[in-house]
């Protein structure tokens, strides 16, 4: 048994002084209240959040970060970041996702989904392992001790139908039943690794048809595994999938169960109001992604009506332009206000929610809590910045930064220490592969 | 002479490799690039950029950051921040603004232009030294280091001829010629400051009437100083200035001759295609402050918009709820992404003019570049962070934050190091009378 004592801890409904933990190592065991430290204690001071998670990721996109031309449109970028897709190997997948998944740890996320899809050699030839580039991020997540759900992604078409493009092979599977019996193989292999799940992805209804997202529903839910998909974070999905089957996105994915599974849609930027009450009757979880949603130039999500009418939360660092789990609900809350012109539209209970708790609920996972039963992943946050001072304890998500992370604890092993992953170098992969990935695009 | 030898410089298109300034102290007297260091040289690694400027700031503000409770609307916030703004006294608010500019300093701003309307006490009477207010905030500055842009405000109204609402009896004058007589002698007295200057505001259309503005445009004229004046940050002042004068807020100010002084309209967040025009053929300069503009619900201004008919940008950090100029620019421009739903509307060059040479400029200052006249007013960055790894050296402006700034000259004199000012701590004022002015708001 090992004993931590936070000097404030935040729970359900906020901080409190003095929050003293019991775990067993890995879980916790007890949890009170308005306590003194015992002798023994580890005494953590400043402010322990639950650990977050960060529910969407594509982990290579974070090679563009920083990268001098990617377009005008969501389009130009999207064809910049396919020729990133196509230099990836099982090595240099593995070697960089450890310094995004250190960046990730760093910036307090203890949890991850990687809604993947670059499953196959460039050709789209299955590799001789078949899960080469799973094993690749599943080592990865190993190595550094996130937490990982693996979001495998069937991606059949490049739009409505359409064959894949060249680009798009490694992405694709021949069929939904060979993309069944790859994750279904996968899931025996990933069952070794007790930091790792399996989840399923539907990657969106422009490279997945209804009867085959209806396949992939009924598969996540005789697995009990979450299911995500992107859904409408460009108009132009909208008006092609209104033109092809007359419906919405999100109506066309009701029709074949989606909604039925444990599901998050990713984006729900462009929605209509029917689609809204959809999600919220359904009590789906929307995944939003602030700082890409801006990047790209998406647009800003109904948030706040989804929420009203009965979904979840949650949020995600997407293409990694941003890893600060904070920044991304200041800018979902900021989105909110910008758009309906008026103030303190989220609280922060409601905000870290949906960064924790609820986000590891769609990955999946229970905890995101400092609750009993909940596993010991924590983020111990140094008050001490300028940026914070006079800043009222209740309000400390709205206002800190990935920068004042200390320390970082998953299932009770300390992997990040002065705001630094204890074992993996950040930078030097990030820099030399962000190089050597970013070649390939010229 | 001192010798500055930068490993990389930005210049007016951008970073540089090995660029070598030449100072009598405090002025750039010559400036090489692509040279190596010379014997005797200091060298600056990492990035050095032009000082930056904040060209709106209320001080005061920032007491309410992360203040518990200021309400769903910008008027609600207004009443709160009134509040704070009736228990200051010269005294604390000296002491305060200390710890305000020390953290702008370590952000990176060297030049800050002051929207000051606390003029007198509480009740409106004038202090025994008329001005005491404004010298507490010279006193800060020059405390401090930061170059300062005092724009002295004519605030006479509570609403478009209505009489100033109690709290607001501290910002009045007794009119126009006493605010004359009053900004006159200041400037007799600031002359004395050579890092301060005196610049004039007129609040907004709500609070001074046509001629009245009319009459301050003419006094900046004269005097060759800037002139600052609040824009259409929120509807209701375009639907009451139309109601009561037929016409827009930017027409009204047009009419009274505002835009012909060295203008620089606030926020101008809800502007009519003509009200764009007319910005723009008159070459206003535009002062966005996105972080402001989001908190307080106000909207996303139409900044391409602007820059296309004419119009110069810069940037403040008004309210303060947020210090970081790199966040400002990345806000501004993903604001424009969100409403255009395109990417790269602004380049790095062009969001680091506006922060750096127009913002000085709408200050009244020449700088903000590193060039032959200009004054040695430096940030150097340090690159280290994991969060800028493999980021290209022409976009470290679109993921820096202010915790990247490492050292930083005003005038030759070095004011912060290692990240943080070198003779005032900014905690301290910043928590204990934040505690005592936000205690005014209950």
């Amino acid at each position: 048994m090992t004993t931590m004592w936070c000097e404030h801890g935040w729970l359900e409904d906020g901080p409190v002084w003095g929050v003293r933990l019991e775990t067993d190592g890995s879980t916790i065991t007890a949890c009170e209240t308005g306590v003194a430290p015992s002798e023994g204690d580890r005494i953590l001071d400043g402010l322990v959040i639950p650990g977050m998670a960060d529910c969407h990721s594509h982990t290579f996109h974070r090679a563009l970060r920083g990268a001098r031309e990617t377009g005008s449109t969501f389009w130009s970028w999207r064809s910049t970041m396919y020729k990133i897709a196509g230099s990836l190997t099982p090595e240099s997948y593995y070697d960089y996702a450890r310094g995004v998944y250190a960046e990730m740890l760093a910036a307090g996320y203890t949890c991850l989904g990687e809604f993947h899809y670059v499953h196959h050699q460039s050709d789209g030839t299955p590799y001789v392992d078949p899960h080469a580039m799973d094993e690749a991020l599943i080592a990865a997540a190993e190595d550094t001790g996130i937490r990982l759900t693996l979001l495998d992604t069937l991606y059949l078409s490049s739009g409505f139908g359409s064959p894949l493009q060249a680009e798009q092979l490694r992405f694709g599977d021949a069929s939904v039943e060979e993309w069944i019996r790859r994750v279904d193989a996968l899931g025996d292999a990933i069952s070794l690794h007790p930091h790792a799940r399996l989840g399923a992805a539907i990657h969106s209804v422009r490279a997945v048809g209804p009867d085959d997202a209806a396949r992939v529903a009924r598969w996540a839910v005789e697995a009990g595994a979450p299911l995500h998909v992107h859904v409408s974070e460009q108009v132009k999905e909208n008006t092609d999938c209104e033109r092809v089957f007359g419906m919405t996105p999100t109506r066309l994915l009701g029709e074949a169960g989606v909604w039925e599974a444990n599901a998050t849609a990713v984006h729900a930027t462009h929605l209509s109001d029917a689609d809204i009450a959809e999600l919220g009757r359904h009590a789906v979880t929307v995944c939003l992604c602030p700082t890409t949603e801006a990047d790209l130039g998406d647009g800003i999500g109904p948030a706040r009506a989804l929420r009203d009418a009965g979904a979840a939360l949650s949020l995600g660092s997407d293409e990694n332009v941003v890893i600060d789990p904070f920044e991304e609900i200041q800018s979902l809350e900021r989105g909110e206000r910008l758009t309906s012109q008026s103030r303190e539209v989220f609280g922060a209970n409601d905000l870290m929610r949906a960064l924790c708790s609820d986000g590891y609920r769609s990955l999946g996972w229970s905890g995101g809590a400092l609750e009993v039963g909940a596993p010991v992943d924590l983020v111990q946050l140094d008050l001490g910045s300028t940026r914070l001072a006079g800043v009222d304890l209740a309000r400390v998500p709205l206002h800190a930064r990935s920068e004042d992370v200390r320390r970082v604890w998953v299932d009770g092993r300390e992997v990040v220490c002065e705001g630094r992953h204890r074992t993996v170098d950040s930078r030097e992969p990030l820099e030399r592969l962000g190089r050597q990935l970013r070649a390939s695009t010229r």
